[in-house]
């Protein structure tokens, strides 16, 4: 499929999600009903729900039969995003006040809440339902909980290393993008190794998205990022590149993020030198690409039609330029 | 059974449920870990996973069919009070510090979460499971969310209805007694119209313990009721006898809120007297014991043995006395 071609298609696929996840909740208290339609219309680019159709389409399935799996994921995404912004105290999310800052803390737990009886009961409307989808999303729900709660251990933490980061950031973020291919995967019928091998793919990509986006907080305009790269910087806020700083060059991280705290700016242009000198920002790079070679090999054994799906690899490898 | 005899099964039971409970989740990350077994370690009567048990053995089923549906409810209902409490800034439950209270906000959002997953994976334990425990168990999740959003709701409007109010009890409080019927009936197997009885029973025993602890809120020492009446009464709080006194007294009912506001004695015992002289109090029992009359029609239109279910009715026509 040529490049226009596909940005069509998804375009065509966000539209539809769009729409349909207007018609999840309608009739019940107002309290929920418009924090959640307010939730459910926010500028999200779904890559989650257009992974589980993609997957079910390369299977040989049909768009229709995984759309309602593809809806609980995102619905499920869209309640760790209302919650977690409480706990971070984010106000903003794609570019619109956050459910707790615009209503209040008691209205986000609520909505959230709500939110995932609607995304289980979406998950049961699967045209080819059976037990394994609802175990795998009752699986990815703990798994985002547990993610999040290491999160937020490692900020009060000094002594984090690389493989608890990267577990982490797996249940935080992998896990729920390798439950998109694997639901998109069951919903469509598809043998026991070949849900687990979508899966993996999907939490594969997840972990180089998150380890990118690690790095692009520091070398992008915080901007185009969309959040405050300020206060995480200077947290020293606990990522793929800043883990290995702090252990392979802690000197010269500590006087950099110093430097910051005096003239943003220069201790920014700083910490950026020293993550290129000390071989770290090469590291992720070579980490990055490493992950999604593994990941597309794992596509590479699957006898499907990998065009759709390839489109995930190809994010991560043209984001950012 | 004799009444001895019954309170030791009880006894029994509660402590066997709060032995599993302990078991449910001990690995993952402490943050998590440590506020779940606190929560579910708290001094709770267990009244719902025992509905559970006996609904199931009424029905000829034996307690380890319907175990893991019971915890599960009992799990659902410690994650709506985590939430609530954190909505209703209480910060003592069954005589303890609450979660948010004990640690933060964020860690009890995230606790109540993943309790939430703990309580799914308990349903799909069920010896006999089948996805009709799983429908109703998420209709339960979205009727709790709902009740608590609606009572929020009601505390800022002036113009609640009896049936308004009735609607939210019956959501907030009946809807989980009513699943904790049914979950024991569905586990063991039981006729369709048969769970529907059974869940319809629980529903109503839900309703009027709801009444009767609004009743028991005013003529109750508050010590005994465990929370504060003080406040409760102060705000003028929406219940099913207030409703009905600002609805035929408003005058004398306003005059002994503002005496309880200088004298908060003097002004209940004022408060008492409207209720009794306008018949409301009266009112109010007579709706309980007709709501338990309702639920007992129901019990035995069902082929069961009915002793061990009878004990829910009992609890409310022997309580506060």
């Amino acid at each position: 499929m040529l490049p226009l071609a596909f940005e069509k298609l998804i375009s065509a696929y966000r539209d539809e999600i769009n729409s349909q996840l207007l018609t999840v909740y309608n009739a019940g208290p107002e309290s929920l009903v418009e924090p959640i339609n307010y939730v459910l219309s926010g500028k999200g680019k779904r890559v989650r729900p257009i992974l589980t159709l993609f997957t079910a389409e390369s299977f040989g399935g049909t768009k229709a039969e995984s759309l309602p799996a593809a809806l609980a994921v995102e619905i499920l995404h869209n309640f760790t995003l209302v919650h977690d912004d409480i706990m971070d105290e984010d106000n903003i999310r794609h570019g619109k006040p956050t459910v707790h800052h615009k209503w209040d803390v008691g209205t986000a737990i609520l909505s959230g809440d709500a939110m995932l009886s609607l995304a289980l009961k979406m998950v049961q409307k699967s045209p080819r339902f059976n037990e394994k989808l609802m175990t795998s999303f009752i699986d990815g729900l703990q798994a985002v909980c547990e993610g999040q709660a290491y999160d937020k251990e490692f900020e009060s933490r000094d002594n984090v290393t690389l493989d608890e980061y990267i577990y982490m950031i797996d249940l935080k973020t992998g896990y729920l993008i390798g439950l998109s291919a694997e639901l998109g995967a069951i919903s469509v019928g598809a043998k026991d190794e070949d849900v687990i091998k979508a899966r993996d793919y999907g939490r594969l990509i997840g972990r180089a998205f998150q380890i990118q986006d690690d790095l692009l907080e520091i070398y992008s305009d915080s901007i185009n990022m969309g959040k405050s790269l300020e206060s995480d910087l200077l947290l020293a806020k606990k990522t793929y590149l800043m883990i290995q700083a702090k252990e392979a060059v802690p000197f010269e991280l500590n006087s950099a993020l110093e430097l910051a705290q005096e003239n943003f700016t220069t201790g920014l242009e700083k910490v950026r030198t020293v993550l290129i000198d000390s071989g770290i920002r090469q590291k992720a790079e070579e980490k990055i690409n490493s992950t999604i070679k593994e990941a597309d090999l794992l596509l590479s054994e699957l006898n499907i039609d990998i065009e759709k799906l390839s489109f995930f690899s190809n994010i991560i490898t043209t984001r950012g330029n």
